[in-house]
């Protein structure tokens, strides 16, 4: 292992120039105009991973952005297959004034490099394929059998990796999944997450007369749908914060003492959560902490709700009709069609019979909790222990990342998320960037991965 | 009498293309495209207000479309005076594709007069004219003090009235102000309106997080605006449709049994009025019908609600804001500044500690209560009687005219509320019509009014 870290060290200046090369290319998928730069970044990626000396490459086009694939087969089929996922487009830019320099003209600064996908997701994948040449390099061979699958929609709003994993899920086969695309709690932090949230996401429109209607003339007459729909909303939850739709916390996995005794010892500080929010409190479910409720506890959130006149001054009107849209986030075990069900069921019941609604529910994803003791999850603390020289913590994320469940359900392998990013990287909005000792450690981090899960 | 009743009927013809003049001028006040047409109205009125033999004839400008005035006191000052008020604007004309004819090419078709502005209010104030023209070419005077008020801004979002009648109640000084621009219960039914509700306007921003954020970062973690919002709305009126404002109803007069009687005895269709608004079921305060909920309940109903996001789709955040526009319709004896004070008061005693809030309300208009057994409205009764051969009923509506009870608070004065309208007559929509019944009815109940407002 010395000569592979002693390789990645001794070539960070050529790898730096590389990732500047790669975040150059604008592949931002929700947009179409820049479909020549997807196109682009497909080939840019393939004919690096062909020049580490990985095999099978290749662009695959789907319905949307292709996916890049790339194998090395060379352990043999007694030796076990890991399959790093990682994602080459990148959210847009605006607003454009807020950047301090241009978005895909990546700068240095302050141990930092500053681009459009540097921490999500570019600059986190890139430390895979810097890894396996280092091994290459040095070695001639990888300890494990790899397979790299890329793809190039996670931030358009429509992917069409859930279609290719179920229709390729030999080609995927493998043991253990590799994800590189999540953040450390804290700078100075390794942190490997375990768990994520489903979700579940839904609509109601509350249908009051058939057009909107002048309040003098009807008000007192007929019910006022936004009313209506207000008074659905506030029964969703108690006093508690605890929601009411009928066995819906059916299926939820309670913390473990453990997991709680862990949580309260990361250096969360709610004073500094709430400055940062601009809010006077935390608000939740009785009986957890913040952490736990958002890691831990599932929620029923209003996303947007609108109705009636919006716009400046006054119209008195009673309208017509009123939409809320909703998204619930589910912990493991909770089902996502199943409390898609129960949650038009339950909301259909408060309807009262003064209005009419549409109620539509749909899974989004379902919650993920990889085990702990895994050798995917042991490869990596102590991949993290070596290249860092710190401790790992594990937290849960209050997010969903719905392919992940999909990979546990078609190719039977749990996935590592196994991160670089910092809280600070700014992803998803301007100035995002990637900390570069993040970025040389994870490279060595991933090296390591790969020799710690050959070693279990 | 019957002299001038017969000038009328045989001035007809002539009445109807004068008529046909005025509503051929696209007075239309909200759109500032208009306003050399709101000049050139002004000038037709004036024009015609001197050709029928009025006096001090002007046209004042204000600090939006102008007011018209004329008068007639002749009479002397032993004798009362009545101040005729209306409105020459009209409303806009969209969606012009809906219009059988063009609504500035008055069309006469089975009865009724077609055009924008024929009952609202052009059609409505110029039965007046008429009836002024042939009482003074018939008998050469009036048999009371007339002056006239017609402006042009009733239909717009602004209007420089109140400020003008406060500034001039010694020009406009009056014993009783006729109105014609309400319309009678049903066809074939003269009505007179004798009670208007009050208004009092607001909005509620509640805020939250200083940005938008991800509901799956962030959900559980801190209050939902959206949802507190919900929450407020939800307790502002209990099970029983009773508004839980405290001191809310202490000034709401009640109908009396006479009202109440009177109420159902008028031709009112539940169902049909279900089926036309497309509902399955009224709905209000419970104890009292739909009609009386309409016409002598106070309410509050939400207008417009909006916050997070409302486009196609959807988009995880819990949002940074969410607002909430409202409207209280009043009854008599409520204060609108003194309700408008409780309900914020209340409203801010609702807000949780978990989020922030800004509550405004104004008085929008005071309610109206025309004692019946004045002379006024015992004028426009035996008008009604004499013109139409039929009995008149009485109505409350319940929309707002706050002018009238500025005219009450500055001038002292009544309003009788004598129109000629019809439920079927398509105010503020496509192919607006007046019923030619109705006008020529109108100039003979409006020259009666003043001979019976003389004897009484």
């Amino acid at each position: 292992m010395e000569k592979i870290l002693a390789y990645i060290e001794e070539k960070k200046e050529i790898f730096l120039n590389q990732l500047i090369e790669f975040l150059r290319i604008p592949s931002i998928s929700s947009q179409a105009k820049h479909k020549p730069d997807i196109e682009k970044c497909t080939v840019w990626l393939e004919n690096h991973l062909k020049q580490i000396g990985l095999k099978q490459t290749r662009i695959i086009p789907t319905a949307g952005s292709p996916i890049v694939y790339a194998e090395w087969l060379g352990a043999g089929t007694d030796s076990e297959t890991v399959l790093i996922y990682g994602h080459y487009d990148v959210q847009p830019v605006d607003p454009m004034k807020l950047w301090n320099s241009p978005p895909f003209e990546p700068k240095i600064s302050n141990g930092k490099i500053f681009a459009r996908g540097t921490a999500d997701d570019k600059g986190q994948l890139f430390t895979h394929l810097k890894a396996i040449e280092a091994y290459l390099a040095v070695e001639g061979k990888l300890p494990v059998n790899v397979k790299l699958i890329f793809e190039g929609e996670e931030e358009a709003s429509v992917s069409h990796l859930d279609e290719f994993v179920e229709n390729n899920a030999e080609l995927l086969a493998c043991d253990t999944v590799l994800v590189s695309d999540t953040e450390w709690f804290a700078d100075g932090i390794p942190t490997i997450c375990y768990s994520l949230r489903g979700i579940t996401i839904g609509e109601i429109t509350v249908f009051g007369p058939n057009r909107d209607v002048h309040s003098g003339s009807f008000g007192g007459g007929i019910e006022n749908p936004l009313i209506a729909l207000c008074n659905i909303i506030s029964k969703m939850k108690n006093e508690k914060g605890k929601i009411n739709i009928p066995g819906f916390y059916d299926d939820v996995l309670e913390l473990t003492e453990e997991e709680k005794v862990q949580f309260r010892k990361l250096p969360f500080d709610e004073e500094e959560y709430c400055k940062d929010l601009g809010i006077s409190q935390t608000y939740g479910e009785e009986g957890y902490s913040t952490l736990e409720r958002v890691w831990a506890r599932p929620t029923f959130e209003l996303n947007g709700i609108f109705g009636g006149y919006t716009e400046e001054g006054s119209k008195t009107i009673i309208p017509s009709n009123a939409t809320a849209k909703i998204s619930l986030r589910l912990v493991p075990n909770q089902n996502p069609s199943e409390i898609a069900r129960k949650t038009e069921e339950f909301i259909k019941s408060l309807i009262p019979p003064t209005v009419k609604a549409e109620v539509k529910f749909s899974p989004g994803g379902s919650p993920v909790l990889v085990p702990r003791d895994i050798k995917g999850m042991q490869a990596a603390k102590n991949a993290f222990n070596i290249a860092f020289d710190k401790e790992v913590v594990y937290m849960r994320d209050g997010g969903s990342i719905p392919v992940l469940a999909l990979f546990e359900q078609i190719l039977k392998a749990p996935t590592v998320l196994m991160g670089f990013g910092l809280p600070t990287d700014n992803i998803h909005s301007p100035n995002e960037n990637m900390d570069l000792n993040n970025f040389f450690g994870g490279i060595k981090t991933s090296a390591l991965f790969l020799n710690e899960y050959a070693k279990l």
